[in-house]
């Protein structure tokens, strides 16, 4: 990466740190540009014309929060579902606090739902790369736990195998976690975070076949 | 609909009645538009200029294909799971063939996954409008045999609701039947048919936590 390069990258994560901390508040659907520019630079502010030399658009711009905070959240589960050590409910416990940031998160950016199947209609290829990246690092953690006798050998499980059964598991951790509403400026929004990861760690217990403990979730 | 515009319709159906047919015999990558036009009119064929007259192109038709099948497959499948009388396993049961035949069809049309991606991303609002007419017939489906002990009470229904176990169903249901390579021209075919309706049903059993028979296929 040239230097210029690399300042641009480095420009653009403010202004996507900065935006995050905003939507935070009210939600991206409610929050102008002119909030997020208001808010750079430590609260002094940048110009729009800043702000238009480094996005295409406010949709470029969630594009870019989006991308970022997904990257981040793919990396921590990764490395936990690697580490050889933990058991099934020692990875769950260790994955559910992104799992919730990652909820909360993609809330704040997806008010609703109409933001988010627009959002998906023209770019289903980042979320499917992003639920890609999982898969494997799962099917491979699975094949632990079955050899370690930590997980079932369930009727799915010997009929599918663990890559369908870590497809099944992705998608269905994405459907729960997508079709609640928006919980940004919602009061009940810990409330609502915290159901549907009981409801995902319901899903996981039933489909692995074995009784999983919804972690204690802190909502800062 | 006026006469003219019923003409229409019934023109554009002979040619996805025809197309499907001739899709069937080597996948719809495999099938070029002369082939389709030659085998209209009972294989007396018709001219290139007709087929632009009623489609704007090979996409076109293939998507007039997709929603014609699509739409049968939904209302059988809806009629079953409104029938008050059948059981899981008989509703299973009368809902599998038709489950295999939309694998069959959706085989020979997206002969390998990079075709079916591609109509996602431009079309994933048939899809999705599809798979939502199969969501409220089926939760309220779940609720009934809840309320006749055919179905077990299981933690994931008691905490995620019916509504939510259906949008489990319907996604993973998918997931597995998309998960597959082409089955068109494939000498396997009848054999990855049948594999992925043995983990359609494995996979209800273990989520809905009763066991239930995978029904014998008939695949002519």
């Amino acid at each position: 990466m040239t230097d210029r390069s690399s300042l641009r990258e480095q420009r653009r994560s403010e202004f996507v740190t900065t935006a995050m901390r905003v939507f935070d508040r009210k939600g991206a659907a409610n929050t102008s540009l002119r909030d997020v520019i208001r808010a750079m630079n430590h609260g002094k502010g940048v110009g729009m014309s800043v702000f238009y030399y480094y996005f295409k658009s406010k949709d470029d711009l969630i594009d870019a929060c989006v991308r970022t905070y997904l990257a981040s959240y793919v990396d921590n589960v990764v490395d936990i579902l690697q580490n050889p050590d933990l058991s099934v409910q020692e990875a769950l416990d260790d994955i559910c606090p992104h799992l919730v940031r990652a909820i909360w998160k993609m809330d704040v950016i997806f008010a609703d739902k109409a933001n988010w199947y627009n959002y998906l209609s023209t770019n289903s290829n980042v979320m499917e790369g992003f639920v890609r990246q999982i898969i494997d690092p799962l099917s491979k953690a699975l094949d632990r736990w079955l050899d370690r006798d930590d997980l079932p050998q369930t009727q799915l499980i010997q009929t599918a195998g663990t890559r369908t059964v870590a497809w099944l598991m992705a998608d269905g951790l994405s459907s729960i976690v997508s079709n609640g509403r928006g919980a940004a400026g919602n009061p009940q929004i810990r409330e609502v975070v915290r159901q549907r990861v009981r409801e995902s760690v319901s899903f996981f217990s039933q489909l692995l076949g074995l009784p999983l403990k919804p972690p204690a979730i802190a909502l800062s």
